[in-house]
């Protein structure tokens, strides 16, 4: 058995056989699910293979396609690396099937994931308006507190229950300073968010809260008189201005930025 | 407007707005089909996002399950990198819609793409007998003799064409070599690959058209009486042994290996 297909069969133990709504799982070139949905993954490194010297960013887009429309968790993995089937295997805790795949050589460990679902009405960033007040689903700032180390969950549930009532929404990936930022822009509004009545984690400072990224807590904008089907916290709220403004219990604007992997 | 979201927006411009059967693409965290169907990508690369020393494998996977649980092509870029938006370009020329993605600083250009279709029967890897044909698609070694540079395009019409009588199937991203190795192994069977009969492409050499990679044609599995409905080049055949063996045009067995990743 050659090298990869070695570590194929390693992650294709550590993730079961297929199940749910998934008919063809890890070992082929694309996964497949009951209804013939086909879906496959590809990972493209540079120096592995491409050369950004000799190739133009175009033609690496190009090449990236056809790699793909010729797998749905993809690794780059570093020499002598060996943790590929634990990594498969943590995915699997989440109870969702885990199927396709790619892997790569890679000068740092990769993992690209993609997943699937269904929804009868997605909610967007977009759909906010002035005067919505803005709610989250949990306490804020935990991850940046515990030095990003331990396990968060996906609200998943509360996600969906909130779409029967929320204008708009986004997860709280990068910080609420920063998501709430995007969620009012997408929505052509500003934004206000009072700091003292953000819900902090065990530990967690208020510039914890407000900037701290991966918590994964959901920010949701509802109509003022939304009933709410899970339990939130109001936060803030959107308004007709361009503005995101941060206060502090004093009522003065507070200079806090979240997560931007570009700043 | 935070950088990230910049350079979102240029991204979405390069690759037009939603098309075909996306409702909802760029821009929000995930892509919605007319069905229903939600996609999303996430990309987690070591040293932005986790630090190996303090994170055990088994985290790094269900930390980035719950980052997507919580987009369809993921890049990782280099700090001052700025052709993000011409490699969404690039992809956009296949002629299908680009939806969805993620974003995240890396050491070196990361492209991850996901592909979604349907397919009426998946033809699998396993699915080849002893005494099938090996058949394939076009031209071998182009992208080795080329040394990997210009365009090349997915067989996805073949693919189809050949799905309604082909026993086994895979593309041919890793040389014949490989590729038929793993097939074989799929299915159980051994193989025999006649290098003289490999259809060679411009410029490229037997070892090249046996062992180069990022080829994409098809190699497939049928039975020994069926009438192929696209034009194909019958190179070899699976066999009730266990290995694959390449002959030269003396039959003599040769030692040529195609591309692993892990090798």
């Amino acid at each position: 058995m050659l090298p990869e297909e070695a570590l194929v069969s390693a992650i294709a133990a550590a993730v079961g056989g297929p199940s749910g709504n998934v008919v063809l799982g890890i070992g082929d070139d694309a996964a497949v699910l009951d209804d013939g949905t086909v879906i496959s993954t590809d990972i493209l490194v540079e120096g592995v293979h491409f050369d950004l010297a000799r190739t133009a960013p175009r033609e690496v887009g190009h090449r990236a396609a056809t790699a793909n429309l010729s797998d749905l968790a993809a690794f780059g993995l570093p020499d002598g690396f060996a943790g590929a089937a634990e990594i498969a295997a943590g995915m699997r805790e989440h109870g969702v099937p885990v199927a396709g795949g790619d892997l790569s050589r890679a000068p740092v460990l990769i993992v690209s994931v993609t997943a699937l679902g269904r929804c009868e009405r997605p909610v967007r960033r977009s759909g906010g308006r002035p005067g919505d007040v803005l709610v989250v689903t949990g306490p804020l700032g935990g991850q940046a507190a515990a030095g990003y180390t331990g396990r968060v969950l996906p609200r998943t549930g509360e996600g969906c229950a909130l779409a029967s009532v929320a204008t708009a929404m986004i997860d709280l990936s990068d910080g609420i300073a920063t998501d709430a930022a995007r969620l009012a822009r997408a929505s052509g509004t500003g934004a206000i968010i009072e700091l003292e009545r953000l819900p902090r984690a065990s530990g967690a400072s208020i510039e914890q809260a407000a900037t701290g990224g991966e918590d994964y807590e959901l920010l949701a904008a509802l109509p003022p008189d939304a009933d709410p089907p899970v339990p939130v916290t109001v936060v803030g709220r959107l308004t007709d201005g361009a503005d995101v403004v941060l206060l502090d219990a004093a009522g003065a604007p507070q200079s806090l930025r979240g997560w931007d992997h570009f700043g």
